[in-house]
């Protein structure tokens, strides 16, 4: 086990004027085997320079850490930090255990230690890291209100459905609570993903969609995996073809998350519209380029946007998000396919067995593709749902690969929680503000705003009441 | 691991009329551990002769197993046999893990094993085994509403607060939800029982309130131990006062529960209102008789009744309740204490120390008492709740020591889930009904049909609905 290390504290900025302190919190390894009595240092981020205090009943902002460095994702949540001084609120960025810092058997996990790795842990540490905290900053008449992107976003959603007496409402940002099962269509992911791209031009499509073939031509011909190494600027060699065609699909769907309206730094340093970019890269490279040479223009920009990189990694993990393999090896099964009219990606059927046999080879792991569903529910949320999930936001954008649950969820919230769409990519809402934000997103974030006040106002006026009656 | 015994499925009778079949479901043992891929056969009794099969969307009707064997909890659960036909309805009674027949050690049972026996993992395994039943039975279109008494009612209430997507509603008779940390004062459950017994005359609870002192004299003097055993007809000797003292407290405490209006079978075989009957028997008996010969008189209307007992053990546990030493050694910390001016116990404070000491010794386990109200709730119930918690209804016998905890619920959950009082003791109204039931029993039962049956409407108008709209 790793060692505690406690007091650190010391302030670090993440953006001027930013600043946050690291802690370790003693959490519980097994919340749900109460014979485990072992206990397991977990990071969480503090940012208080806008809290009013526990006396005077500011509410605390928790964010829901979820498959990486918790500092990358508070890196890429200015959102939070915007608004805290409206509503001088405390922020706390819980790491998701088995992530970054917070690591059980200090990061040696093989199945066994990896066991302890799962959604309903995640809640578990989070609803007692709140308690704990509420209790120390006597703090217990703060209200808190959980956030989250993405993985993050539906454990914050989760969370409210299942933490009510915790959390008293969630910002869910492209969480994609319905990719399970078949709720929605095995193709909606790479379809819109697909979309992104020929929104940007057919041509630009057409080239990726009929680039597998040539890759997998190129590979066959003598010492093609060696060319195709070198014309792909790779440090070693491909062994395979597939290796190529995973690093390319890869590179797709990144873009299509972080296809956000100006440079950013999300997953890789990128452009402005990077999918713009990209399928400009493709298209306006010289006439007589190949289709490969074309997607190498294109592929450099995602992978190389700054030029600093000499030659590729296939590797290449820096925000520490291998854990996920786990994850979608054990519940986290989202069943995906892509279909060759509507998507650029080589077509293949979704195969559970499979996917069971891979995860069984690598983790002794056996998935369990219907617990979400059976944890969480999913399947006709509109009447499930229909008493609870009140004071959650759904914010997806359109343009994110992930938001093709959103439309199963259309209507059911419609009286307790909301849905709302945006015409950006993941979880843009929740980023920091710019000067050149786009006017929607700006309207966005305030809906986002009106909305946490509206559950506050609700939870103050109610405990008022009960001074009064009771 | 003991071995499944399938396709058992032989008819068995609680009552003229109502025959159930028994089966075993392939249960995971360990739904929180995702690299954990044992399973476990759960029993589940089944009872299907009213059934209007899944095609009709008629309900399923799931009681939530407690600690003890199934069969006796369905035996003293006729409410649900008796209100079958009039909605068409399956019932399923899944055994709560670790009891009766449902053990995944085959009842060899240390600290290791038990390590699995907990309230979320039986909530986890109703959840798995109703899906898995409704799949089977094609039933999906067939809402289930959980039923549950004492700690079952417990679990259906959280059931339907944690599992709202699976159970539209819940019945939770004598469910204590609120008996955690300091939530009710601690002296309430004793001071309930006491009052049951004040209630047949103050002489009562002063012959009993008066006894432990005469017992502890009693057992200091020479051969003590040994005279209070054969005054007590005990069929071994009490190794200390305490054993004596531990007796009668237990035979108090589930008279209280078992407080009912007529002559019924639920720990153990007793006349109608044996509260009354005890007290008459300490009362009446010659006017001579000592305090201690008092006590005897009326305990033995508790622990033999029928006559049938030729002497007493200290340790039999017919119903194989064993399981929840453990449960409260773990998640189920229910603080206690005996106040000298309102109860006839002998005064005590609770003392979380000394039972955490207990506890590890006994088991090596660490008590988690903040645990419960972590992941159920039960603060500031009011507010937490106020947009959730639907369609519930917790219905108390005022007679019922558990029933403490109604008073801190009373208002939360007027909007939108009901607390019914009654004047009985434990899940009275879940019993058998019979001719001689008194009319506000009747009435009771006839509000919790009705509960029911606008669940059930509103559930089948939504889908009715969503035909339509979609």
């Amino acid at each position: 086990m790793q060692s505690p290390r406690r007091g650190a504290a010391l302030p670090l900025a993440l953006k001027e004027g930013f600043a946050y302190t690291e802690h370790y919190f003693q959490q519980t390894l097994d919340h749900f085997n109460v014979g485990n009595i072992t206990l397991f240092p977990q990071r969480y981020l503090l940012h208080n320079a806008s809290w009013s205090g526990g006396a005077s009943g500011a509410p605390i902002f928790v964010y829901c850490g979820n498959e990486g460095d918790i500092v990358w994702f508070a890196e890429n949540t200015g959102f939070m930090f915007d608004i805290a001084p409206l509503f001088g609120a405390l922020l706390v960025f819980p790491e998701h255990r088995f992530y970054g810092k917070s690591q059980p058997f200090g990061g040696q996990n093989g199945p066994k230690e990896l066991a302890f790795c799962s959604a309903e842990q995640a809640l578990a540490d989070f609803a007692t890291l709140i308690l704990d905290l509420k209790r120390n900053l006597s703090a217990q008449a703060s209200p808190v209100v959980v956030f989250g992107g993405s993985y993050g976003g539906m454990l914050a959603a989760w969370f409210r459905l299942k933490y009510p007496h915790i959390a008293i409402g969630a910002l869910a940002s492209s969480a994609p609570i319905l990719q399970f099962e078949n709720i929605v269509p095995y193709t909606t992911y790479y379809d819109i993903v697909s979309n992104a791209f020929k929104r940007e031009g057919e041509e630009c499509f057409e080239i990726i969609r009929n680039s597998w073939t040539a890759i997998t031509e190129a590979a066959e011909q003598q010492n093609g995996l060696r060319n195709l190494s070198q014309d792909f600027h790779m440090c070693s060699d491909f062994k395979n073809a597939d290796e190529l065609i995973n690093w390319l699909e890869s590179a797709y769907s990144y873009l299509a998350m972080a296809n956000y309206p100006y440079a950013a730094n999300f997953t890789m340093p990128l452009p402005a519209y990077p999918v713009r970019k990209v399928c400009q890269a493709m298209v306006n490279s010289p006439v007589a380029s190949s289709i490969l040479q074309r997607i190498y223009a294109g592929v450099n920009v995602y992978y190389n946007f700054t030029g600093a990189a000499k030659c590729f990694d296939l590797d290449d993990d820096p925000h520490g998000l291998s854990g996920w393999n786990w994850q979608s090896c054990t519940e986290m099964v989202m069943p995906m396919s892509s279909n060759s009219s509507t998507s650029m990606y080589p077509p293949f059927e979704w195969d559970g067995e499979a996917w069971s046999r891979f995860c069984w080879e690598k983790y002794g792991a056996i998935p369990r593709p219907s617990w979400v569903t059976t944890e969480f529910g999913g399947h006709d949320i509109k009447s499930a749902l229909r008493n609870f999930g009140s004071n959650i936001v759904f914010s997806n954008g359109l343009l994110d690969p992930w938001s093709g649950g959103r439309q199963a969820m259309n209507d059911s919230f419609r009286l307790r929680s909301s849905l709302i769409d945006f015409d950006g990519a993941h979880h843009l809402d929740f980023r920091w503000s710019r000067k050149d934000d786009p006017q929607w997103l700006i309207e966005q974030r305030e809906l986002e705003v009106r909305e946490i006040k509206r559950w506050l106002s609700e939870y103050h006026s109610l405990h008022r009441q009960n001074v009064f009656v009771i």
